[in-house]
Parts: C-alpha cells; structure tokens; sequence
C-alpha cells in the first residue's frame, strides 16, 4: 500500500466545503489567481514536488544531519534540489504582491502547500517556510534598494532568509537583546553581537544568507521599546554583481534531538571585521515589524505540528491495517489466524483520536489562514473583526496542535508496539521531530500569557465578543440538525464554563492579584482551545451533515467518517473542558512566588 | 550545584514513616536483615555505587550506542566495571533465599536500591534488573542442576541472564509463539526458532548468556497452554568448567529511539546447529511460571519510569534555579536584572506537577512491592489480601507512570526551553528513554484489558473490595485532620464515580457485549489510575501532617512541602476523573469493530 502522509480530500474539503476558500478569489487581489479548479491544480503541483523531492528524503535528513564540519554547515545534498523545485514552482513568490515580482496567492492557498510541505519533510519545508517570511517582511517594511536587492533571489531559491532574535540570555523574554547597531560614517549600521538557534542560519544549498535580526541601536531605550530591525547578509552584494564577506560568522549548529535535517546555527556579527547591516523600518519600532513575521510564523509552527501528526496518523493507520496480531476477544481458538490490529478497539481508539486531532487541527489553521486573508481585503467592521478574531486565536492555533500533537503521534508510535521505538521505522522520528512545536516561536508558557494576559481583553474584550458571536452562529445552525442538536447543546455548556472560568479569574485582576490571575494561564489556554476546536467540528459536523443532499465533492463514506470523527471530539475530548474548570475555579495558590524557593527542598 | 537524580530523604519517609517497610524486618525470613539503619546504609551504598559507576556515563551510553558489528554487540566498556560492583555489592543475589547462596533481603529493599540505579542511568540498570528476573524465575522453578550451574555465576555479574518472549508475529500475543522444543534422544530438548527485541541478549560486558525462553513442546495444544519455559545458554557449561557453543546466535541488535545503551537482539536457536534448552518447571505451564518474572518486570518498569521522571524533575529544578529569564509579571523596568526562571508560576507550576508525579508514584511502586513481601510471608487472610492487592494494582503501577511519566518528563524538557531540544542537555534523553515503558512488558493496552477484562473481577471482585476498604481507612484518618477533610471528601466522590463507571460497563458486559465493555478500557485505567494515585496522596498526607508533632525524621519543610504536593495533586490532577467518567459512560460506540475498515476511508 502506498503510503500517504496527508489527504488531498480532507483539503479539498477544508479549504472549499467548510471555509470557502475559492470565495477568496472573488475580490480584485486574487481574482488573477483563477477558481477552485485552479487552486486544486496548484495543490496537486505543490503535492506532487512533496512527493517526488521531500518525501522519500524524510529517513536521510535525520539519519544523515546537518552537521557542523571544517568550519561550517554540512546539509543533505537533496536540500539544494528541494529548494530549486519549489522556486520552479513559484512557491517563495507566492503571496507577495505582483508589483514587487510576486504571485499574489491568498495566503491560505500558499501556506495550505506548505502544509503538505511539512507532512513530507518537515525538517526541509522549515528553510522555505524561514525565506518566504524573510521576503514577506521586506517586501512590507524595507526600502527599495532592499527589495530590488535581496528579495529576487530568495524567490529564486538562491539566497536563504532566516529570522534571528534569539540571544544566550535572551529567549523568553525578546527585551533582553544586546545585538547592538553602531552608526557608521556613511549613515549605514555596523552591527555586533551574538544569535543563538537561528533555523537555516547557514548550510550548502544557498550561496548567501540574509538574517532579519533584531538588534539595538546605540544609545536605544532599554527594553522592547528600544530594538530595531535590521537586514543583515552575509555577503554584500556589489553592483557588480559579485559578493563580499560581511563578517557573519556561523561558529556552530545545534545538534537536535528532531528536525535534525534544519539547521540550527549560532551567528557572530562585527567580531572578525565589520558587519553591515540595513535598517528596515523605522528606528526602535523592529519588535513590531517582527511580529508580522512572528505571527505567521505562530499560525505556522501550530500547522507543522498537526502536519507531523497528519504524516504519523496515515503511517500508523496503514501499519494497523496491515500488521496482523491477537484475534477478537470474543474468539477463544488458538488455531484461527490472526487479525489485523485494526480491528482491535484500543487500536481504532487511538487511529480516530489522531483522525480527529489532525483534521480539526487543520481546520483551525486554515480558518486562521483564511483571516490573515480577509484582513488583508477588507476594510471597516470587516477588518477590525478578522484582525481581531486572529489576534485571539493566534496563541491558540500555535499551541494547541503542537501540545496534542505530542499527545497524538505518541498514539501513533504506540500502535506500532516495540517497532515503533525502533530507527527502523519512521514513526519514532515523527514524535521527536514533533516535540519542538512546543518551543518554538513563543513557548507554550509565552502563549498562555499572551491570550489570558492581552488577547481576551484586548479593546474591551471585543475580539471574545467576535468570536462568541461565530460559535453561536455555528451553534445555531448545527440545531437545524437533530444529529447535530445534542453536541450543539455540549459546546453551549462548555462557552458558559469558559466565561465564568474567565469571569472568576478576572476576580484576582480586579483585585490587583495580576501573578494569581496568570497562573493558570496554561490551563485556561487549554480549556479555550477545547471551546475553539469543538466550534470547528460543529462547523465541519453542518457541512458534512448537509453535503450528501446538495451534492458534496467528496463519497458519502467521507462525510460520514467525518461525523464520526466529530462525534469522537464530542465524547472524548470536550468533556476535559469541565475538569479544567474545576481546577481554574479553585482557588489554592500553589505556583506564584512568595519570596522563597523552598517550596523544593 | 551538585546534579541530583532521586532523593534520599523521599526514599526515606516513603519506606519508613508511610509504608514501614523497617517492619518488614521483624519477620524471621528478614530478621538478619537489621532494622532501618542497616537498610539506610544498604541503600546509602548502592547510591554510591550509583554515584560512581552509573551517573557519570549516562549521556555515554547514549551517546556511544550498543551496535551491531561484524557479527557481534559492540558494548559500553563501563558496562563491564558496573556489573562487577553491583555484583560486589551482593545486588544480584540481594533476595534469593539464603539456601540458594543469596542475600534474602527484603524485595523492597532490593527494588528501592535498583530504582536509585535506574534514575541514574536506566540503560544500564536494564541489564542488572533482567538478570536478577532470571536468577529469581531459575531458584524459583528450576531443578538443582539448573540452580547450582547457572545462578553462581549470574550472581557475580559474569553471566546475563534474559527473558525471552516476543517473537516477530508475537508480540501482545503470546498465544503465537512458534519457537519449538524438539525432544532429543538423551531426554532433553533441542530449540529452533527466533526471538526478537531480546533485552541484553548479548553484550561485552558478560562471558555467558542465560535465555530464559517461553517456547512449544513438539505436538503441544495451541494457544498460551501449551507454552513451556526453557533456559537456553548461549554456551553450555561442561564438567571441566570450560563452555562449549550452544548455537545462539544473535543476529542484529535493533536501533531504538532512547535506552540506546541497553542492547535489544535479534536471536535464532538451532539455525548453525543444535541448541540445547533446559525445561524450568512442568511442560506447558510455562507462561504461568514466566509470569512471575513478569509480574515483577511490570512494577519494574512501572518503576523505571518514576525513577527516570525523578532523574529529569531534578534536573529540570536545578535549571529552574539557576537560568536567569525574564522578570516578575508586574516589574515594567528592564533595566531591573533578570530573575531564575523558577519563580515564574507557569515554571513553578510544571515544577510541582514533576514532583507530585515523581513522589506519587514511587508511593504506589513502594506500596506495591511491599506486598511482593508481605505475599511472601503472610498465610491464610492476609496473604489473600497481598496477593490481590497486588494482582489487581499490577497494571495500574505498570501504566500510570509510563503513561504520566512522558507528560512529566516533557514538562522538564519545557523548562529549559530551546537548549532542552539540543544534545547539549540531558534532558532530551530522559524524554526518548521513558516512551518505551508505555511499550515494555505489556502494552497500555494490553494493561487496561488486565485490568478491566480480568482483575476488578477475579475472585467475585475480591481484589476491589480489598482495595476500596484500604482507600476507606485512609480517608477515615484523614477525616481527622482538618486540613486533608477536603481531600478525603474528594476521593471519596471520585471513588462513588469510578464504582458508578464500572457498574455502567459492567451493564455492557452483562448484556454479553463483551467488545463494547473493554472498548474503553485504556480510559478506565486511567480513571482508576487517579483514585489510586489519590490514596497514595493522602496516605502521604497523614503522615506529614502527623510527623512534626510525633518528630518525624524529616525537616518540617519536607513535610509542608509534601502536603503542597498533595494540594496540587487534589487540584490539578483528580478532577480529571470526572471528565473520564463523562466520557466513559457517554454510550456512543465509535470504536468497536463493526465488520469493515471503511471508518479510516
């Protein structure tokens, strides 16, 4: 049996039953972009260079790492033949404007092809994931001779660009950066400092690298109100077209335990001779620049993780279908041969928890896709709702699915038995791979803060009235459906548990009790994304539930394994919302700091 | 700060003020053993040996794997060193009964010394704790000859003794084994056939190999019944002391994803030649014999896992202490220095829930192997009672801290962020180590069908009984302390839901529907897993309420910080039955096997 890694149907039906993607296409900036047939077509090419280039090099990336060797970074020889067949095809033009050379995709069709990118190969998809970024904060805040200067040949998969803002002392907390920018003579920056994990930071199958770094200019505020941007290369070009060494030194690459094909590197700025670096944007304003680029990067990370947990899902569910073990339970004979582990109901238990996991995952992001769409087209009301529903769900997209992502291709290695903890199959990869999502790009702890700290009071807690007001919509709609009604009235209980979950806590805020109020944070993320995800099923749940009649895309058998899958959400997952809220509404302060550390003696 | 991997006074107040294992010592059968003292020290030793010979190499055994080369098992040279000061130290005979040359310790002191073993290098404990299985399972059923050729040797470290069970189509299903016991003319047996995943099959560290190997008489009935137990040495001992080759040969030694010091071989009997197996025990009865070997490995590895989360938790804390990141939520200077990170909540909290998980467990695993020994010299009432007692919390010592153990360890790995995805850490290797115990000895699966399909019912529901009645006095010592009241009246209403959710099952069960009841099998472990867990917190509680007044031999900071762990506990981690019991008596039946795949289209 061929082995698959993700499902062009659960696309297909994501980007065109449930969120309408091809409706994109009906406004004036993507209307050259063509309809559903041509967004297919261009998925069907993504899928089919995932599967010629990514997927048959996934084992070698791991078992053949990057590696730091002769004074530089070693990467698998695929790498530079990934990078050219993605570029042939357009991908790192994708979405930027056609006036600045781009494809002017919707962003949801562009990051839907990562997402198969990532289920093949996510170690290779982080290096054209990193550069898109790149091109896309250039092409928004750098000047001219920037774009005509750099992003050209990013697109043509020549030049890598990477993000750099972590430092030794400063991950977590971004204010902490000490990368400084020295005003030169000539009006320009010389830059000096040190970067820690910068993904794609060196490796053989690019011949320049343009970090989008973070760094102070001297004499800038501290804090975060005092970091500017900047776009550092490692060669200059000159208008000969030639390169010159701007002093960016890899000294080092991480060795990892997953995503051992992505370089990890360690960069020094101005230490063997002067390093350059362009301003982009305005001075001091770099942190929000970045988060352009960061907040793609969140909805992102949380899209790899559930595409690992896709990959696993389909690896694991052919595994079960093939490998034969035990017999029924009822059956007593010995003799009788035996049966393949699907049949076992522990084993379809966990083949639907990650069916259910992957698929309401993806819908989540793509529905997040979708918004970083329609702000981009629309202006007023429209606007402020989609900038401000994303703004909300953002901590939640990254996080979730890379939490239970955990939790899902665990399930997977475990359907394989003692094999799957062997090298010999790919699965044991797959959950070491996975565990990073967690980390990157704002730990879950950083996330947690950022919805229960800002996201859910942010302008009087308008962006929770908009997305209180879809789920409610959703939830009526589902009550048109008698099969639908009882899970309608699920998800109505667990909105009410969340607002007074969220209400009880705001008690500890209004008494001042800040620390109190955000020390759960990680908790009331968890029962949020639960509401979140149980929205997304009520909304596929309608659409799977209407499509047989008015002729659906996809096989009755499709749609119904679909309610199957939602009905699994209902009943095993959901409830976890009431057991949360139990322990948010206990009021035991057991984690903020009292000024002693002997809580661990 | 000196690196810590277990805790010595948590080992303390667990065997001594809550379970008064010192107790155990007034039995004749251990009197020689002395009292708390004479154990302390025992313990004290073994972490020294741990100290010197096991700690220090623990990222070497990773990172130097056991491999396969030209045709044999390339092995750790330190490996040879700790067999021969465990084997010293008298660790391979500590609970063999005096006659046969051992030590007859108590089995929880023996255990508790393997567990300081395992949190300090769990690779290489693996091979000490197979081989004191097979010494156990050979003085158990084994016949003179066997006793006085095999286990001298054993006993010194020089010989390693095995289990060897898994075949490649029998794995969870033991009933398939095919390796074969051909009759010989001279009355003994001669083995062909093959075992896979063969933990410390075959190494540098041994002269000699001791297969302990469950295989079928020629003409034997099919199925678990007619299963012999054998023990096949990779070299036969003859008069003159010399070894002549048995014909086992091993032919590769898997890869795997963590535990990479701990070999896992492929082995064929009676391939190049003849291979002579010894019959242990009556023929045919030797899966119940096995059994007892693997009872043991399952608290064992129950055990590894704690111990490994414990070797994790510690680390985890001293980072936390010492990783300056960030500031107190409402200090807005950043000019302020950074604070360790361990008095952010969210890092306090994965903390508290590393060390409620670690302390909890090794409560269960201590009270667990007390009644191996009380099994051992009790008779008549009491005896029933240990030896139910223990059938019955087999799978839930096995799988609770396997299952809970990867969320544990995954938390230390979060704290220390980005570096803790990097080889540079250890903690990484903690996290690849514990996913296979979810695996070893029995699925998780495999575990709830135990428990479920066979123990809460043996015996007319005996074992329950025993149990609720032991819960029951608990709470009722509780009850007198003010402080616990609360906890006491939590339990008892998980345990009102958990005798609810099997009653409901048990409807399933009654009506014939025997797939349906199981279905959900892993679920109920589970929930019953957090009932027992709740008992072993409160028994914990009495004690540190009670111990500073009657002069406990801790610290009363020990003992304060011992009822927050209780409170987390309380807090954070019971609640959860009342989801599981949603879920579990929520009657839609998505998992069972129905007649066709088609669910997975």
């Amino acid at each position: 049996m061929k082995r698959r890694y993700i499902d062009m149907n659960d696309i297909r039906f994501l980007l065109f039953e449930v969120h309408g993607i091809d409706k994109l296409t009906e406004h004036p900036r993507f209307a050259h972009a063509g309809g559903r047939e041509e967004i297919d077509q261009l998925l069907q090419s993504a899928m089919d260079i995932a599967d010629r280039e990514m997927f048959p090099y996934y084992k070698e990336l791991d078992s053949q790492p990057v590696t730091y060797r002769d004074g530089g970074v070693r990467s698998h020889p695929q790498l530079k033949r990934i990078f050219s067949a993605v570029a042939e095809a357009g991908w790192f033009a994708a979405t930027t404007d056609l006036e600045d050379g781009g494809i002017q995709l919707p962003y949801t069709v562009f990051s839907t092809a990562h997402m198969i990118f990532e289920a093949a190969n996510n170690s290779a998809q982080g290096y054209l994931g990193v550069s898109t970024g790149a091109i896309d904060l250039i092409t928004t805040f750098g000047n001219d001779y920037l774009k005509r200067t750099f992003v050209p040949p990013m697109m043509e998969g020549k030049w890598q660009g990477t993000m750099a803002l972590t430092e030794p002392q400063a991950g977590s907390s971004l204010s902490d950066i000490r990368t400084t920018a020295h005003p030169a003579p000539d009006g320009g920056y010389h830059i000096s400092g040190q970067k820690i994990f910068i993904s794609g930071g060196e490796h053989e199958a690019c011949d320049n690298f343009i970090h989008l770094t973070l760094a102070r200019i001297e004499g800038a505020p501290a804090g975060t109100k005092g970091i500017s941007l900047f776009l550092i290369p490692k060669f200059l070009p000159t208008q000969d077209g030639s390169l010159i060494y701007n002093h960016v030194e890899c000294v080092a690459d991480f060795q990892k335990m997953g995503q051992r094909g992505y370089a990890t590197t360690h960069l020094v700025f101005g230490e063997s001779g002067p390093t350059v670096g362009y301003l982009v944007g305005e001075p001091h304003r770099g942190l929000s620049c970045m988060f352009q680029m960061m907040n793609a990067a969140r909805i992102a990370v949380g899209q790899t993780a559930a595409a690992i947990a896709s990959a696993a899902y389909h690896y694991s569910l052919n595994y079960a279908m093939e490998r034969p073990q035990g017999r029924q339970i009822q059956e007593k004979d010995p003799l009788k041969p035996q049966i393949p582990i699907i049949r076992h109901a522990d084993v379809r238990r966990m083949l639907l928890a990650q069916k259910c996991f992957v698929e309401g995952s993806c819908s989540l992001v793509t529905e997040c896709l979708k918004l970083v769409d329609l702000e981009k087209i629309t202006d007023g009301e429209a606007q402020q709702r989609a900038r401000l529903l994303l703004e909300l769900l953002t901590p939640i997209v990254k996080t979730y699915p890379s939490e239970e992502g955990i939790r899902s291709v665990s399930q997977a290695l475990q359907i394989f038995g003692g094999y799957g903890y062997t090298m010999d199959f790919d699965v044991q990869q797959y959950y070491r791979d996975v565990r990073i999502m967690a980390i990157y790009e704002g730990t879950t702890g950083i996330q947690s803060l950022d919805l229960l700290g800002r996201k859910v009071g942010m302008e009087s807690g308008k962006a929770l009235s908009y997305l209180a007001r879809e789920i409610q919509s959703v939830m009526e709609t589902a009550n048109g459906h008698a099969s639908l009604r009882p899970h309608a009235a699920a998800l109505g209980s667990a909105m009410q548990v969340w607002q007074s979950v969220l209400s009880h806590l705001q008690g500890h805020a209004a008494k001042g009790q800040v620390e109190r109020y955000l020390a759960d944070a990680n908790l009331f993320l968890e029962l949020s994304s639960l509401v979140v995800m149980g929205w997304q099923w009520l909304k596929m749940g309608v659409v799977a539930s209407d499509a047989p009649a008015i002729g659906g895309i996809q096989t009755s058998d499709f749609y119904r394994n679909k309610l199957i899958a939602l009905q699994y959400y209902f009943k095993y997952e959901l409830p976890r919302v009431h057991s949360l809220a139990t322990t948010l509404k206990d009021d035991a302060d057991l984690t903020t700091f009292k000024g002693s550390e002997e809580l661990f003696i």
